[in-house]
């Protein structure tokens, strides 16, 4: 057990709240400050992603007994369903045997979060602005305004669960020797709706993630609890197929007309809601150390904000609140140690998932919608039923195992570049399954 | 010739100094902000690396005809003096005829040119804080404390040359879509000294840049005008040889009669200095855009902050000034196309020499060592002299020319691969000028 703390955590977000819960569970008193308003009382703001949780999510979520109740509020998705002009609905499952992601719903996780947490004794502190923070003894200086009165609130340690652009993380750039980056992509996204069917149930099939790749852009959905779907426009700013050129409702018609045909009968608010929805940037934050002593130290999106091509920011948030509880199991009060292992296991695996969640926008967006690619993977999984111990396709390794996403980015490299022979075989087309493609790949992985 | 503006320039630096005179000489009013006091009214602080003006720089002085005043406190490097462990001194020239890189104390070049701009009617504001600038509508926010009064200084223009570290760019990262990157190095930087001797003269050849290789350490020397040498120890910050494990005196002359036994007579204060001064970190750092609309334009190490491996960090920032200066000259009152285009074409030669600062760490301190390099810098030289058109060396391309960096970059690599190639040639030691290694080259340059 821990001596007993008072902490703070800075964000009450989906990691901040988590995170809250563990530490409270451990013995601490806990206060968590967000400069918003309590998310339980406001309605949503029309620029999420839903999430799909996978193993690494439920892992977090199981381990404090959470996962259960959770899973009440989610939806599996165990395929893509690939959308082409012309072509009959395609699906590709992502795991064997059913495993499957699951959709949730942003805003109702973390109310839901945010009710479990207080449920669990965690205090929290809305509307409350934290601009700075003392790292060497862990004080916050909130108040009304960046340049008027602040106040003092004066703890054993701060975690910074406060997202891409946290405050925390804002002071500690400041410090020497603090590596930083941000990176945003040219492509925005925009949030449009597919509402239920009259009497409730969805339009499309619901238990996958729909795709309309296009190449530089793609719609994709996700199914929500009351039938309805959220869809996310992905496009670049500028260029001929772009935000920018969607200036007015009739460009818009003509371009989801052209692109997008099936679209136009289940998105009826297409024009309001594209005109109403902010467009808003994609952007991957790195950053080296996570810590300051033992007082401070940053977790989730606060120190590693990745794009959300593979699904994985909230699990890996997630995973971070696993990686340290066992830490904090291992070394009780050396938290000196703890928030360096800390930093130290986390900080590959969270370059690993950026990497991976970058390149995967080109996989959504143009390779579901390649036969070359889709045989790929078709040989990849035949493969991998008859020898599971030679071969654990990327996706599955970094959605549905516990496997560190460094070691799947690695393994992922070696197994492309035998996928790149295995593709150069004449007639590969028909000798897919074939004893030769299979001695082959077992050639080329030893 | 250009409407007649107010301009502020954020940064008494080289950059913002020698600015500040291009933008008088065009017309403008122009004042320049620094939070530090007159560089000619203080000592100078123990941690700067002696500057090396080549022909970029030179460009950019002569422009505006200071570059005979600069000449006068300017000494000639045409040579690397290459010091190892029980050899002999070896000669490494730089580029043919006497080509040569100037050694500039930073400080002394820095007071010139604030009285040259003082001369030219450029006013000065010395000890005051610039904390923010309103992008929107060029103003400085100036006061004594970040979180006291402020006041404010409307401008037409305003320049941020205010560094690594630059406030006025620390307002653009917040904006969205502001693409930024810091990363240090491992590796610091510590001031030593070498004095003249009694009658002036130095201590060690004059017209050279010394350099003690050690591979993952270095020490180098730059000559001054009265007869020292400022010397620079880079070295990790950890590990075996590193500044932390020289803790002591004993520990401290133990690592200089070991790795620089030639150096020990000749720097007598090394145990004070190095306890004294400071030792420095080395950061890259990147930024995109470099420009706020017409009214905000970052220049120098405020938008590319380099190593200093390569001796270009004033080189590329005085660039800037030419570039921006021509644009200036072509667009007139067109602010807008003068920013961009500023910064468009930048960029890439921005990124470049930084990538090329970054590697020439690995020239400096371990390659100069090496006979096999030396062997392909002397066949690079032979295949030069005979072919002019058809090579220029990297250094020679980045140093005493004026083509872009970004060029320089592209085809060093392309040299370096055809390098590689001739180096594996059998025998290259005896026949590296033959025929036969002359029409390979050809071959390969084909």
């Amino acid at each position: 057990m821990q001596t007993p703390l008072k902490i703070a955590v800075v964000g009450s977000g989906l990691v901040g709240s988590l995170l809250a819960i563990y530490l409270k569970r451990a013995g601490h008193t806990v206060h968590v400050y967000d400069r918003s308003p309590d998310i339980r009382t406001i309605q949503f703001s029309g620029r999420s992603i839903n999430l799909a949780m996978s193993h690494r999510g439920w892992r977090a979520l199981d381990e404090v007994g959470l996962g259960d109740e959770i899973r009440q509020i989610a939806i599996p998705m165990d395929k893509r369903a690939i959308h082409i002009v012309g072509e009959p609905l395609a699906f590709q499952y992502y795991g064997k045997d059913g495993e499957s992601i699951y959709s949730l719903s942003r805003g109702l996780l973390n109310r839901k979060m945010v009710s479990l947490a207080e449920a669990e004794g965690v205090e929290f502190f809305f509307e409350t602005k934290i601009w700075d923070v003392t790292l060497a003894d862990a004080t916050l200086h909130a108040g009304d305004t960046e340049r008027g009165e602040w106040n003092e609130l004066k703890y054993d340690k701060v975690f910074g669960a406060d997202g891409a652009f946290s405050r925390v993380r804002h002071r500690m750039q400041r410090q020497s020797m603090f590596n930083y980056s941000q990176e945003f992509l040219n492509t925005g996204y925009k949030e449009l709706n597919i509402p239920a069917n009259e009497d409730g149930t969805h339009k499309l099939d619901k238990n996958s993630l729909h795709i309309w790749p296009r190449n530089d852009f793609m719609l994709i959905a996700l199914p929500n609890l009351d039938g309805s779907f959220t869809c996310t426009l992905f496009m670049p700013f500028e260029g001929e197929n772009s935000f920018e050129a969607l200036k007015d409702k009739d460009s818009l018609e003509k371009f989801f007309a052209t692109y997008f045909p099936s679209t136009i009968d289940v998105i009826p608010d297409l024009v309001a809601d594209f005109f109403k929805n902010p467009t808003s940037t994609l952007v991957t934050m790195k950053c080296y150390p996570w810590t300051y002593s033992d007082k401070v130290a940053l977790i989730g999106d606060a120190c590693h904000a990745i794009v959300p091509f593979y699904g994985h920011g909230m699990n890996a948030g997630f995973e971070d609140i696993t990686i340290l509880n066992q830490l904090m199991g291992q070394y009780g009060d050396d938290w000196d140690t703890i928030f360096k292992e800390y930093e130290i296991s986390r900080k590959p695996n969270a370059d690993a998932i950026a990497e991976l969640s970058y390149r995967n926008f080109m996989e959504m967006s143009s390779k579901t919608a390649d036969a070359k690619f889709l045989l790929q993977k078709k040989i990849e999984k035949w493969f991998s039923a008859k020898h599971p111990d030679k071969w654990l396709p990327l996706y599955s390794r970094v959605t549905f195992s516990y496997r560190p996403y460094s070691e799947a980015l690695a393994i992922g490299d070696q197994q492309k570049a035998i996928m790149d022979e295995i593709m150069q075989i004449d007639g590969i087309e028909e000798k897919w399954n074939s004893p030769e493609v299979e001695q082959k790949i077992i050639e080329l992985l030893s």
